[in-house]
């Protein structure tokens, strides 16, 4: 979501509101700790990218129950027969827990916490669903991003995705996390607007088409855009098209191909162009491009200068979703803490507070990760997880500004990415894949907590 | 968008304000008229469904541009040479124009227009990338959640995808559209508030995880919900957490399996579950289910009461958009009607302002759609498109009920796929198709706009 103070308590699943029933009714409120991570990869990824944190911790500080919506699930059936008390609850709820998370931008794996709540075990469980769905969303789209910039091989990529993100508050997102993970821009004025990205677009299919001449299309265009005209060519005949531009004299700063053989097209615009001296002219590229289809072009040796890519990024095409989840790791119970996991056959976790820690090699590239417990040392080290939220407040004095968080998180995002080993980077999957293990500890602590639970079962 | 009034005119691309720019600029304004629809089905996919209107209209009443949006606008680089007149436009900006539709819950196919815009060619271009989004997420997910509910063959489905959904907002739309194509209720409760929907769920892992045993964990649900509790049983050993909830004594309403061998565990199951009289709990299947897991199990007999249906139809997963286009069919010049299209090689589209007419065999069952000129005559042809906004006001007298316009909607759905032939009905892709064709007159007029750009080209 991207604005604050909307955040209704309501935005969550069912049984959130019935298990903080359960919990509140019974006057069961240990403090409890969730992790929030990926299981595993998609096919054919290496790695995943951080984002969405800001939102997330919008969503904790603002979130909410209004009288209205506390009467909305007083009258559901399922809870014809819970008492006062838990209705009470939700109308004081806040959250007033604490958050350790990954800063946006970071470059993760599977199994490492994005984020770990620490709060009374009903309020931790009230938010799982928001932020499940938040977290995923920007991570979804970042981890893609990184994708598709890295095949651009330092040509700018703009997001222009919106059309088909899912919703408009997706297209919003989703272009803050392609930007995030290293896009120059989006088409989205909002995200512009709202998060101080660079914006770009200029013209569609449309403009020409409502126009009776094609190069009257352009020089009108040209007459209100003398210097910032994009003139998108394919609506009928791209050389054609580009002949006519040529032959009115009026030079735009590029042309945009959005269909048709992009490859030869572009060879011969090039061509066309720096026959009679538009060697600025730049060629812009878009239509159902993604990283695959961006490193085939630029492998045979296609002369584009940007690419526009739309919804293969702001959906994530190949891999719509990440197998995010929010497990519960931890319960204190009078002073005693004890470590949770779930070890059904296919869908093992690792009890206890978690700390990721990153080793770097002689010269300083990324050597490999360690999924450890909280406290734990490795000397050199990099602790991922940092406090970001104590007691429901951000630790930031007050709510950064939103443009700059993002390009904070750029900036780290291609920090990060400099320091990943090549394998890692392209975008075929690599085997090996990069190293995460956990520790010796937190093994321990799974082998006891697996005891533990064997011995309940047996009482 | 779920809230009303909260449609910034910025919600868009950056070259729908350039085009408009454009359009102002050169005091360019004939009314136009663009058409939204769906290019080609997915793969696997042999009908759509139509949803996301309420939202589109929602969209279009509400849509404007605050000044301080407009003061963003004329500050970007793009427009430092284009002059007062545009800005006024925005700042003045409120949709006028006539809309026409099929109506939320109608089975439709590739070509045919969703939705009809005719408004003052600028109005309508920026509103282009709001309605492609809105249109697209729920018309995306109803086509995916009628296979799904197709799959489960008259068996309750409850959508249960929020947490992977494409952020919150998506969360709650894609509950309207499941609902609106077949499911029985959602997990999401903002939905169930704000939508009227049925909402179900009781309990996760992390219930059975805080408790040090789980039959312990079992007994302080129901407590709780004595008359309501479905209880996970897959945390650590399916068969042993059955056993355990019998030993008890205390009858739940239902068992729910979300992982591990689910086709087997139902079986044995229902065989346990029968042995001891406990004939009426019911089992729920979720995890990672899709139409073809449906399919699959309900083949092999799995006595499976209702299926939860999570991140596979949120995201629409098998195929993550639809390839929704919004294009220019019309310009109106002095008197003059002219029609539009696009002639490149790969992307053909017809000019003109288009009705659907759907046809009958003798049984009453959909016999094939003809997709025509707006005014042409097919005898006891249905016309699919219907007026539901002119300039700019819903012709409803008022907004109708959300949860109305929800379940007249489903309605609609379930008696359309009442007359969809058996073979378009399954999950495999059939061949032949469903029968579209264009007609004569179409026809004609694409014949002729195409050669009246010839003529234009060689001017």
């Amino acid at each position: 979501m991207f604005q604050s103070r909307a955040f209704s308590g309501l935005l969550t699943d069912l049984y959130e509101l019935t298990m903080a029933a359960g919990y509140v009714q019974n006057h069961f409120d240990p403090r409890a700790t969730f992790e929030l991570f990926v299981r595993q990869l998609p096919r054919h990824r290496n790695y995943l990218v951080a984002a969405g944190l800001d939102q997330a911790l919008d969503l904790l500080e603002n979130v909410h129950f209004t009288s209205e919506e506390v009467s909305y699930v007083r009258d559901l059936p399922v809870f014809h027969q819970v008492g006062s008390e838990f209705f009470d609850y939700l109308s004081r709820f806040h959250f007033a827990g604490d958050v350790w998370a990954l800063p946006e931008g970071t470059i993760f794996f599977p199994g490492e916490p994005l984020l770990r709540v620490t709060a009374p075990i009903a309020d931790a469980q009230l938010v799982e669903t928001s932020l499940l769905s938040i977290m995923h969303l920007q991570t979804l789209i970042a981890s893609k991003a990184a994708r598709v910039t890295g095949a651009a091989d330092d040509r700018p990529v703009i997001e222009f995705g919106s059309r088909r993100a899912h919703g408009v508050e997706a297209s919003v997102l989703a272009a803050r996390a392609a930007f995030i993970a290293g896009c120059t821009g989006t088409s989205n004025v909002y995200a512009g607007h709202h998060f101080g990205i660079p914006v770009y677009g200029t013209q569609a299919h449309s403009w020409v088409m409502a126009h009776e001449d094609e190069a009257e299309a352009f020089s009108s265009f040209l007459d209100v855009f003398p210097e910032q005209a994009t003139l998108l060519v394919d609506t009928y005949d791209v050389r054609a098209a580009i002949d006519k531009i040529i032959a009115r004299g009026r030079i735009p700063s590029g042309v945009r191909l959005d269909s048709g053989d992009v490859l030869a097209d572009s060879f011969w615009a090039r061509q066309r162009l720096d026959e009679v001296g538009w060697r600025d002219v730049q060629i812009f590229v878009s239509g159902d491009l993604d990283e695959n289809r961006i490193e085939a072009l630029l492998r045979s040796g296609a002369p584009i200068d940007a690419f526009g890519v739309g919804t293969a990024l702001s959906t994530s095409a190949d891999a719509p979703s990440l197998s995010v989840i929010y497990k519960l790791v931890e319960v204190e119970l009078d002073q005693r803490i004890r470590g949770t996991a779930k070890f059904s056959a296919d869908k093992q976790t690792y009890p206890g507070r978690k700390q990721v820690f990153r080793l770097r090699d002689a010269k300083g590239a990324y050597s490999g990760d360690i999924i450890g417990v909280e406290d734990e040392l490795f000397p050199s080290a990099e602790l991922l997880l940092i406090p970001v939220m104590r007691n429901g407040r951000r630790l930031e004095p007050a709510k950064q500004d939103p443009a700059a968080c993002v390009r904070e998180a750029q900036a780290r995002f291609l920090a990060n990415r400099a320091h990943l080993p090549e394998h890692i980077l392209g975008t075929a999957p690599t085997d090996p894949p990069y190293s995460v293990s956990h520790s010796a500890r937190l093994k321990l602590l799974s082998e006891e907590a697996r005891q533990s639970l064997l011995r309940a079962a047996h009482l």
